[in-house]
């Protein structure tokens, strides 16, 4: 077997980091917890996000910044759940960055929020290099994509501060072995916490909340 | 709610189109006919692959080129079923361009052969905007990320030649409408045929494998 292997070219990620600079001392004049959500397109990170809402709406002040290419299917999703959205249509744009975020917060109502989930571009390849500002990085995998997603993106798995295996409830149905996950994980991010939950069922939500209450305790301790 | 919307960066599609026009020259003086293979992370497309290449050698002389961030995982479980591979290392880039497919080309053993796969990185995204001098692109979605995708991500399905709804045997489990799908795809590629398989089960394989061939002839026919 042959290898031909390719250099990546230069970017605008200089350019990025000043805007999620700006957008981090804004996000803490707010006290405001901020999670950057990503994953393969169809993991399930909007059922994610539905199931907490129900379940912190009441106990937390939440809002969510919702990145798409071109609909708003996923912020009509969130918005009847009662909380703000702002939709950012990045019109072909394969990932959020630290400007279209900050436009976003921008336009976010000025009602103390704890805690801000932005819904990043279905892709397990782009978003993971475009810092946005935000407190920490979580991914969600879904057992249906297969157990050799961390080995095969690494990046967005090493950069994640907390990863969500969904479709638990599918397991049965598929070759996925959570061992070799665990195992590959321990060698890529052998720190961040694996919440196994299901949208569809809500399986491991109540404990991947408990998780994220504490997030917010700890941000509002330290500021 | 509210909508910002953003405009897209200029990139290197202009150079990619002329690379792309030599690989075009290139496959067409071998009389191949080259299929981009694209999909999501996980959606099944090296499972489909190796399941047509036991269908079709034999039959045909095929010869893959496999793209991927860092790892020749896949590279080595299409050179188990007994054909000619290369593998495209990214190194962090999130699509093939016309110049990497060139390059492995340039790379693959004289042979004659009659059909070349290339599987893209995993992404519903970049890929679709590089030409990479193929025949046609083919598009795998699964029934586990849900129905919602080619409205979501319309440029990839819109370009495709011919989809794949992969993983049919996981339909029960899920609450992906295959009526909507249709109905969507009716009103972004109505064109396009779709093969519903399982690289699982091998279900609806032979069906896309006998489409293949008479891609084959077609091709061997105008040249």
């Amino acid at each position: 077997m042959l290898m031909v292997q390719v250099r990546m070219e230069s970017n605008l990620l200089g350019a990025n980091e000043l805007l999620a600079r700006n957008n981090r001392r804004n996000f803490a004049q707010r006290r405001l917890l901020v999670i950057n959500l990503m994953s393969s397109p169809g993991s399930g990170k909007t059922t994610i996000l539905e199931k907490t809402i129900e379940n912190l709406n009441g106990k937390i002040k939440l809002g969510v910044i919702e990145g798409d290419l071109y609909t708003d299917r996923d912020a009509q999703r969130i918005e009847q759940k009662g909380v703000k959205v702002v939709q950012i249509n990045t019109e072909g744009a394969c990932h959020l960055d630290a400007g279209m975020v900050g436009k976003a917060f921008h336009n976010l109502p000025d009602d103390p929020l704890d805690l801000l989930f932005i819904e990043n571009v279905g892709n397990l390849v782009c978003p993971a290099e475009f810092d946005l500002g935000e407190d920490f990085k979580a991914v969600v995998i879904s057992t249906t994509e297969g157990n050799d997603k961390p080995v095969k993106y690494p990046l967005i798995f090493r950069e994640a501060k907390v990863i969500l295996l969904n479709k638990i409830d599918l397991l049965p149905y598929t070759n996925f072995s959570l061992q070799q996950f665990r195992e590959d994980l321990a060698q890529i991010n052998p720190t961040a916490p694996v919440f196994l939950v299901s949208g569809r069922t809500g399986e491991g939500i109540s404990e991947w909340n408990e998780w994220i209450l504490g997030e917010v305790r700890s941000k509002r301790a330290e500021s």
